[in-house]
């Protein structure tokens, strides 16, 4: 492999430019000629199938079903909701011509479906019969980017999951909201091995038109968080103004209450920053689309047959054992050469298959996130192979959480909020009063935000950070991307 | 079930009603507020996601992946291939804005993603190494349509896959376009029971900038014909103007050929139009996302356990068996209302089990196609509801052949022709010069199109029906969705 091939940047050295080189040289996404938009490329769509696809059962299995709706909303539909509707104009993309004709009213392209959705379920909720109605959607939403495009990470389009629900209650509501919360994280933390703080959104950073917003946030290496999910309850503020109304048990007619909730493509970009080393990715292998490969490699002309015929019967074994593998066994490259892409793109576990291994009824296994090297038996392959993919899943999230533990700090006092944001990046935990004012001032004088408040009450404070009015409310400060 | 509910119109009366009145009633979708546009309730998007899983399928295991690109597409783009900008110009939606700010260029919402997709294969293919390029998007595209909405028949926004291939030579994308129509053709024939005519498209009538054009066309009962998938290939029109090249093995640079085919949820329209009776929608079992609805008769309060657990067994055993059942025990309904839904909603078999089918050992099957009962023994339940499912499979997919066949007539004059498309409609077969003069002057007069031109020859006949030229070729002449 060229070095114009390989990676040429050390992570720790240049986070930002490895990130890109990692990206499109591992072919996950290409740039796009317009500004903001990137292509997923089939290895990139693979992966966020597979994210797909495990979400997707879980959504399932709790009876939510998929749905599509339309790509462009009316501007009324976008106005009903006042907070919803200045809080995405800015980043809204109008059509205003469909030909040579003028439309009679623009329309935006979706940069979220709260109110065609919503508009929808207007004429679909009758009764409490109908309840809960919990409905989801796999699309791509648009909210232009004025700041530099990074892949996954800011995108003006990108591929997400919208859900939508309507629940009797306040508390259906709130329900669904920590369910969906508890599917992403196990998605998060389970699959893509990424540990995450758990909580509650400040009025100030909650989702525009939600009654409170639930998040989980991770942390990169460089001392950023990444806000990874979020699940809403958006209370009567959509289903008053869009006449959602059942009738109840009682024969009198109320307003429903709302959920949203979604988790984009960015899911990728922490996994990509959080796993990967200078060789390239480390796809975790519970999400990984090929999570074995199998490389035959040849010594002159000795036992070629014994070696093609063993790495098919090899991957043949795997699949039949419910795995992933994926045999590579192209002629026009060597085994280097196969090494490095492979490596490049973060595969978990390599079986390299040689005349030696063929004699001996064996097989090399090599890790990808220690480069282990382990001669297996052909009877325990199968068994030995699981033991790798299961200790490199354990070990990357281990390895990340402590990571996480680590970069939690305190301060108990503005100036060392300051400096630790300022000098270490991290989560810094500390006392907040609840005034949106000093959550500006904070966000103003040093660049961090209130991450997410605490689920469970944390208090240990007295005073807030910022103008050490008593308080006992917990926030976990930091900069993010 | 009310009247309102049900279906209160009778298809061989009025068609369009009827159809209308299916789509919504048994909840496939609803109309939105944005004319043109519908929203695909959940199941609808359950029947359209079987389709998709079949052919991702077929597509996988022939070497294809997917990918995604983006939604907008720069206006200069649209403008490389000139015969496709001015074919899609006229019904394309131009986004202006983002937020309050004028875009440099006007942006494109993809009416198909040939230019982007050529863009980016532009920067992928090198070498002869790289080649076949195949991939796959399953996107939304966007046609303004200024005629009335027909939920999947004509719609502005309409759920698809577009597949974008790269070859070396114009045999191998030959060979391409032709695999992917055999694909379509067993999709629609073996999964969605629908017989069709396989051909090419005249010049008038390929696509934008391709080449040549296979299609696929089925017949309606209202003697009009459906367009279900196309499949062509673009030659050098766009390898050229977007600068494909690849270096042969011959180390000299050449442009490559490259393909390009969909279908969409299109496809559906013909399933509802052909298969459906007065009661909706049949669903063909292959594709049904619920092959056997389960339900349970209650006599008072006669063995209500025994029936409770006999129902829950019989769906176990059937999904044990890979069969996709549903247990209806919702205890608000009657089971006359729930045998309306299901009947409404097209699913294929119904089993019920009353007091007197607990003590028989035995279940009640019921056809959805013809209404035929049959009591099975328990000990043959999967085996017959097998056989149920194959023979309404098989039956539907008959019926709709005799259907076809009988569709197709032959014209030896043009008085004939206008004479037959004008009170019987169908498939006309006619001589044809090949001037696409006479096309036009066909399209005019009696608004038949050329639907398809045979794959293999046909000639049987020695003047234009039109014009009167000598002439060989043979058309197949229809009005069409």
């Amino acid at each position: 492999m060229s070095k114009e091939i390989g990676m040429t940047t050390k992570k720790a050295e240049d986070l930002s430019d490895w990130y890109t080189q990692v990206v499109t040289k591992a072919e996950l996404a290409d740039y796009s000629p317009v500004k903001g938009f990137i292509v997923l490329r089939p290895y990139g769509y693979s992966v966020w199938d597979s994210i797909r696809e495990y979400l997707d059962g879980r959504l399932k299995d709790s009876g939510h079903s998929n749905a599509y709706f339309p790509l462009l909303i009316p501007e009324s539909f976008l106005k009903k909701e006042a907070a919803h509707f200045t809080g995405f104009t800015p980043e809204v993309f109008w059509v205003t011509h469909a030909g040579e004709n003028q439309l009679s009213e623009r329309l935006a392209i979706r940069p979220t479906s709260e109110t065609i959705i919503n508009d929808a379920y207007s004429k679909w909720v009758r009764s409490w019969r109908d309840l809960p109605l919990l409905i989801n959607v796999w699309n791509s939403v648009l909210r232009a980017e004025i700041t530099a495009t990074r892949p996954f990470l800011r995108t003006t389009e990108f591929l997400w999951q919208e859900g939508h629900t309507v629940h009797a209650t306040k508390e259906d509501a709130d329900r669904e909201v920590l369910m969906i919360l508890g599917f992403y994280r196990d998605l998060i933390e389970q699959q893509l091995a990424v540990p995450v703080l758990a909580g509650y959104k400040s009025e100030r950073e909650k989702f525009v038109g939600a009654l409170y917003t639930t998040t989980l946030e991770a942390m990169m290496p460089d001392g950023k968080a990444i806000q990874m999910g979020t699940s809403h309850n958006l209370g009567q503020n959509f289903s008053k103004p869009f006449e959602i109304k059942y009738l109840g048990k009682d024969e009198e007619s109320h307003y429903a209450w709302t959920t949203s909730w979604g988790v984009s493509w960015r899911l990728l970009s922490a996994m990509i920053m959080l796993h990967g080393d200078d060789r390239g990715l480390i796809v975790p292998p519970h999400i990984a689309p090929i999570q074995v490969v199998i490389v035959p490699i040849y010594f002159k002309d000795r036992d070629k047959e014994g070696i093609n015929h063993k790495v098919r019967k090899v991957a043949e074994i795997l699949k039949a054992a419910g795995l992933r593998p994926r045999l590579d066994d192209r002629e026009q490259y060597t085994p280097g050469w196969k090494f490095n892409e492979w490596e490049l793109k973060g595969i978990p576990v390599r079986v390299e298959v040689g005349p030696r291994d063929v004699e001996r009824r064996q097989v090399t296994l090599v890790r990808r996130d220690n480069f282990q090297k382990l001669n297996v038996n052909d009877d325990a392959l199968v068994e030995q192979v699981r033991n790798c993919l299961e200790g490199i899943q354990t070990s990357l999230f281990e390895k990340a959480t402590v990571a996480l533990k680590g970069s939690i700090r305190q301060a108990e006092s503005y100036e060392q909020l300051k400096q630790i944001i300022e000098t270490k990046g991290g989560f810094v935990r500390a006392c907040w009063c609840g005034n949106p004012e000093c959550e500006d001032a904070i966000k103003a004088e040093i660049g961090a935000t209130i991450r997410t408040l605490p689920l469970q009450d944390e208090a240990t404070f007295t005073s807030c950070i910022k103008c050490s009015k008593p308080s006992k409310n917990v926030g976990y400060f930091a900069r993010s991307y």
